[in-house]
């Protein structure tokens, strides 16, 4: 059993401590080992851990707690720049500035990223993924320098946890696992899948907060909501054109 | 340390053993536990290891040994049918049909898919990853019967190694790591970062069988080509479009 996989939780307050070099390290050792598409490692990692480099980028993440004291910030990049640069220089004709690359890339990353994290824990680091980093894609790109063929996919905060956290809920097993074929949900199927969870005190808390009257109300129409998935989408597929994995029309 | 990531090598050749029913649940929950959006939980794992279904799934990724063989194959996927059906039953409004929700999915997607992969590895497993799954997701969704709002984007076989092997190289990690912005490659940058995997014996073989002059011509002429990857774009885009994800213009 890897016990991390286990107990794992997302970690958004950091102590006042820096993590060692040495540590650090290790995480990023352990990203380059992750399974990737025919070993081209078509990803990078930006580390940061200047204060004022983590100030520029809070506000693409909206200042969340988790990246305002983050001790590092770890930004996951599908990049087929410096596989391009290397095909430039060993005259070989490379084809990759498509969507497909960008997935491929993209998983490659997300990958590398959950072993980081892992490892990260089992340092006895606390770790918390921002899906922010595609809302604002195009304004990371622009702190962090990134070339033509590098798009952000995934950021990891990282930093000693202030305080130990239960775990959160889950949906049961049936939720998300099909055997053989997918098996689609009926009204009773949903009823009993999410009944715990809808009957949990924080999320009774957490709709009654925003005036909702189901959570699933709050997940759609406060958290995230159609002109702000939107508003986002367009966005990104901008992005992907600019950085050269989608065609301009 | 988490062991399995440093001691992590892709397996395609399976021992003829079942994988009991209890590994494989423990390598589901690791995959629930992981990090996701929110925790809605927006994937679902598609488990096949009925022999017909996995020789079905086969010719989608072009009869690998990985899956030919394999005793389990696990498709991760994108998912927003549950969520929505919870919504809809739940009086709230959805907007998850654009690609921002797609990116979401699918990443929560791929960080389950690791977690399921360390923690069959921790039981004894071998796993490959196979990429085949973006470039014939048509198929696949209906080989699995997906329906609207499901789009495949992991496909990990599994069973127990028929031999150990050793580790693959891998570049140094200042081919991938950055710290605080991204610094560009120049020839010499790349001419030492490449040396070592260049020099490998394995790779020269590569080279000389696929009568080329540079491994960078294998991967971008032979296994990756322009044609292929535009091809498996255009693909992968309409089936986004028929999922919803992406409008149809």
């Amino acid at each position: 059993m890897v016990k991390e996989i286990f107990d794992h939780v997302s970690v958004r307050e950091y102590a006042d401590k820096e993590i060692p070099e040495s540590v650090l390290n290790k995480v990023l050792e352990a990203a380059s080992r992750a399974s990737n598409t025919g070993n081209m490692q078509i990803y990078s990692i930006i580390v940061n851990t200047d204060k004022e480099m983590i100030a520029k980028l809070a506000p693409t993440h909206f200042c969340q707690p988790a990246i305002t004291n983050a001790k590092a910030v770890l930004t996951f990049c599908a990049d087929i720049n410096r596989f391009k640069i290397w095909c430039e220089n060993r005259n070989a004709k490379a084809g990759f500035d498509n969507f497909l690359t960008f997935m491929t890339a993209a998983t490659d990353a997300i990958i590398a990223a959950q072993n980081a994290c892992l490892e990260a824990e089992s340092n006895g680091l606390g770790i918390c993924y921002l899906g922010t980093v595609i809302y604002n894609a195009d304004k990371i790109i622009e702190i962090l320098k990134l070339p033509k063929g590098v798009v952000p996919v995934a950021t990891v905060t990282m930093g000693y946890p202030k305080q130990q956290l239960p775990l959160t809920e889950r949906l049961p097993l049936e939720a998300i696992v099909h055997r053989e074929t997918y098996h689609n949900f009926d009204k009773a199927d949903i009823d009993r899948i999410y009944a715990e969870t809808e009957s949990l005190e924080s999320n009774k808390k957490f709709v009654a907060e925003n005036n909702k009257q189901t959570l699933a109300q709050v997940f759609a129409e406060v958290r995230y909501t159609k002109e702000g998935n939107e508003q986002a989408s367009k966005c990104l597929l901008d992005v992907l054109k600019k950085q050269g994995f989608l065609p301009n029309e």
